[in-house]
């Protein structure tokens, strides 16, 4: 028998799922729109029906273990999602109770960076780590931490919003309501600002001046600078020497073997890592230099956000294994 | 029989060693110089001889379960102190093999504010907790974290020096070998050189313009300030804005349940926690206001880096005994 897991991956636009087994082959992936539901029950009730169709449709033996959830402002303690700001759903929405009801299975919800650290654990390029960090580059910055081996979630859940740390108090205006966080700098929308920055700031030509804000993206960026257009390269060396002066500061914290950059800008390669590592080195104390791995995520693929979400499952039955274990011999 | 733990706190000047129950009690300490000793071996044969006298004038059936260090640069995971700047014998020295051979019990080193944030949680005001941070404020900055309810080292064992986080790259020199490190502004030695700065900056009559760079210290800064001295005050001020913004960048990292101040700056009271939690709030993403506490040490006493020491080893033996259970069941 075949043990699997559902990973639902909830986004502004669109809901990803799909069912994968310990390996992390994907054997089924599905999605529906998130944003044409206005009414979260009817969406709930949509999911439910396009999941329920995709278990029917498994072909050979298999038993489903449990459902993993990723989801902007998802809280693991309550297996809420809290307040999103990308979701038009307001308040506090009880989705894991909903699922573990609707499929008598366990439900775990984890925000998406903490998702995507559990998956680089499971199925990534940190198996066997037990100390990292992942770094979701989309169109803000988002961070999960593992410690001891363990997901960290802190006090209240919500532990790794490194993409709030402060760059400059004075800064760039952030979604949050603060200046100068790290993810007005970093992040595909951040090098967009900076793309704009420079084209103010300096003269030389761009074929970037042609592109109105709302029409750039990282891809276009990095086309770009792989051409030699200058703005282009000087905005990655910006957003690297900002990157690895903060994970300068992000490693004196905790320590870590290695930190995984994921997502768009993180596909530009060297262009993002070498500026990004040489300031890092640069930037931390002299104990722990040359000690710190700067690395791709092993799940740069599009299937990545449900391969976290579904880890969440594998990750829960391995800890409530544990739990239960010393609770027998205590 | 009465199970009891030795407690070893290394500083540079003097080594203070103690026998302490599960409680927090201290039934003996003492304490021999660190620096009279130029060769390691002689101060090792000085430390052992005055521990074992310790031992033998204990009444009463007793048991002695460990002997746990706290040092600047000591290393968990390989049990050696490491390169210590602080210390005139040079190199890696094998402390816990050492002491292991010597007396025949489980000997475990960390750094101390590791060992303070240990003995917050096995003795102090953070009992119960699973996810917090100790700041000790010291003639630096040192940092111990505490998340899921494990002492987090991180994979080289260094984790937790928040003391080496940027307030500024072009800013005071630090002895790590960077500029602008938080402890050259927060910490016994900041507040003094943040004092210089006001009296030369400014031309308000201050009663600590008559006192030498080398002559002053916390108590003198704190007794000036309340007394209303203004730069004193002032010196207060800026040293909680610097701390207030540096613990906002931690909080979203680990997410804690409150910070614990200890160590002589910490015992100025409001002068320093106002200004601190002020700053702490103002610079945190609206998501994590009002969530963490910011709260002296319960350990504010003579004996704290003996107790610190000495709960390393009762964590030590939870943990060796979690794992051994684990084992037995796989």
């Amino acid at each position: 028998m075949k043990e699997l897991t559902i990973g639902i991956d909830i986004g502004g636009t669109n809901t990803k799922y799909g069912i994968v087994d310990k390996e992390g082959q994907v054997v089924f992936q599905g999605s529906i729109s998130t944003a044409e539901y206005n009414e979260f029950k009817d969406y709930f009730k949509g999911l439910a029906n396009a999941i329920r169709q995709a278990i029917q449709g498994l072909k050979g033996e298999h038993k489903i273990l449990g459902i993993g959830v990723g989801a902007a402002n998802g809280n693991y303690y309550k297996g809420t999602i809290e307040r999103a700001t990308n979701l038009k759903w307001k308040g506090i929405i009880p989705l894991a109770d909903m699922l573990k009801e609707e499929f008598d299975i366990p439900a775990i919800i984890t925000n998406d960076a903490n998702a995507a650290a559990v998956g680089e654990m499971v199925y990534g390029a940190a198996k066997g780590m037990k100390d990292f960090v992942v770094i979701t580059l989309g169109t803000g910055l988002g961070s999960g931490f593992v410690a001891n081996g363990q997901l960290l979630n802190g006090k209240h859940g919500i532990a790794g919003e490194v993409g709030h740390t402060s760059v400059n108090p004075a800064g760039r205006y952030c979604n949050c309501g603060k200046r100068g966080c790290l993810e007005t700098y970093v992040s595909a929308t951040g090098i967009k600002r900076t793309v704009y920055k420079l084209l103010a700031d300096h003269l030389e030509p761009s074929e970037l001046r042609g592109i109105a804000f709302d029409n750039l993206n990282t891809k276009m960026i990095t086309e770009a600078a792989i051409r030699g257009d200058v703005v282009a390269l000087a905005a990655f060396e910006y957003t690297g020497r900002i990157l690895g002066m903060k994970l300068a500061e992000t490693v004196v914290h905790t320590d870590p073997e290695a930190i995984f950059l994921f997502g768009g800008l993180s596909l530009a390669g060297d262009l993002i890592f070498k500026p990004t590592i040489r300031h890092m080195e640069a930037n931390l104390m002299p104990l722990f230099r040359g000690k710190v791995k700067v690395l791709p995520s092993g799940l740069q693929n599009q299937a990545a956000p449900i391969l976290g979400a579904s880890s969440l499952v594998w990750n829960y039955l391995d800890n409530t294994q544990q739990k239960q274990l010393q609770k027998i011999i205590a």
